[in-house]
């Protein structure tokens, strides 16, 4: 049996896209993406999945209290018999009731070496506040934001030359690598957490 | 005329000691250690100092309000005609009126990427965050705790299998490396500060 993912976005999904091809190209052993559920009508990043042959779902979230919303999507993820959830510049909170619903099981990617910097416009933050580095980390997700068990960071530098963008755009190259490589650890599952340490095992 | 640097220290002082070697082997160029102040006495810094032929001072905090202390200490480094304030393990913060007496001239170390795990055992901080990538930072200092502007950053990788100590260990050799090159930024006042970053110019 194939490890089955379902991945979140509410944009443009450039890690989600990162995650297909890695699949693809094997790089991800034996796993594949069940459904891609986007909380946005429009969202490219679910014409892109579509291009790819991959399952989609709009599942609008505007005017929804969180739990509410987050039962319809985690009724689908259990319909789709999905192992693990990627959240994928999902724009939502999840709810203690999403997060209870697949334990250690949800991932997130954020621009910034977590704890610096969590929230939007990671790497504006990091650029106004003058750091010399910053980076991206993928997490566990818990109820609170950009805040769950660190699984894999990588540095990046900045440049005194960079923008929000130049700087964004060196960052989600990293990004694009290290979310596949946190797919992979958590799928091994030679690790544990200690605290909030993750450490192999 | 070299450019004097006075050094303020707690403790052991390796910092202080990485520079006065960098300094005696000409990588900071044209620069001298004029005087090396500590708030303890005993502090191992100061007797590493004298064996270097350095002039010390220990100026005793013990029991003075933050102002009429560091009053002393600006009096001593005028005296010594001071060019750059390097702290290096000085626990202590400045008062308003010491940085307002040395305008981005004083600097400070700590051993994480700031802003992430300011104040007392960073490394121990960054562990029990679970933080993947650690580091150090050299900064500008105001009157907040390892706040000021960032001259220069680099990060340390966090293993599965480090102690508090043997983290410190591998971010303490960085920490010798960029302390210099902090110095050497500043005295060559090739960098203006836009906002919080420090950038070439």
């Amino acid at each position: 049996m194939k490890k089955r993912i379902g991945v979140l976005l509410s944009g443009r999904g450039s890690n989600f896209e990162a995650i297909a091809e890695n699949v693809a190209a094997g790089h991800i052993p034996n796993a594949e993406i069940a459904i891609v559920i986007s909380n946005r009508e429009g969202a490219p990043g679910i014409e892109r999945a579509r291009a790819r042959g991959i399952e989609t779902r709009v599942i609008p979230s505007k005017g929804l209290e969180r739990e509410v919303y987050d039962r319809q999507v985690v009724a689908v993820l259990r319909e789709k018999q999905v192992d693990l959830v990627c959240l994928a510049g999902f724009m939502r909170l999840l709810s203690p009731y999403f997060v209870a619903a697949f334990p250690q099981h949800i991932l997130n990617i954020h621009p910034s070496l977590l704890p610096s910097f969590p929230g939007l416009e990671a790497q504006r933050q990091a650029l106004e506040h003058g750091v010399k580095w910053s980076g991206c980390s993928v997490h566990f997700v818990d109820e609170n934001l950009d805040a769950g068990p660190i699984i894999v960071q990588t540095p990046v530098e900045v440049l005194d030359t960079d923008t929000p963008e130049t700087l964004a755009a060196r960052i989600l190259k990293e990004e694009h690598r290290i979310y596949t490589e946190a797919v992979r650890i958590v799928f091994g599952g030679r690790f544990r957490i200690e605290g909030r340490r993750v450490v192999g095992v």
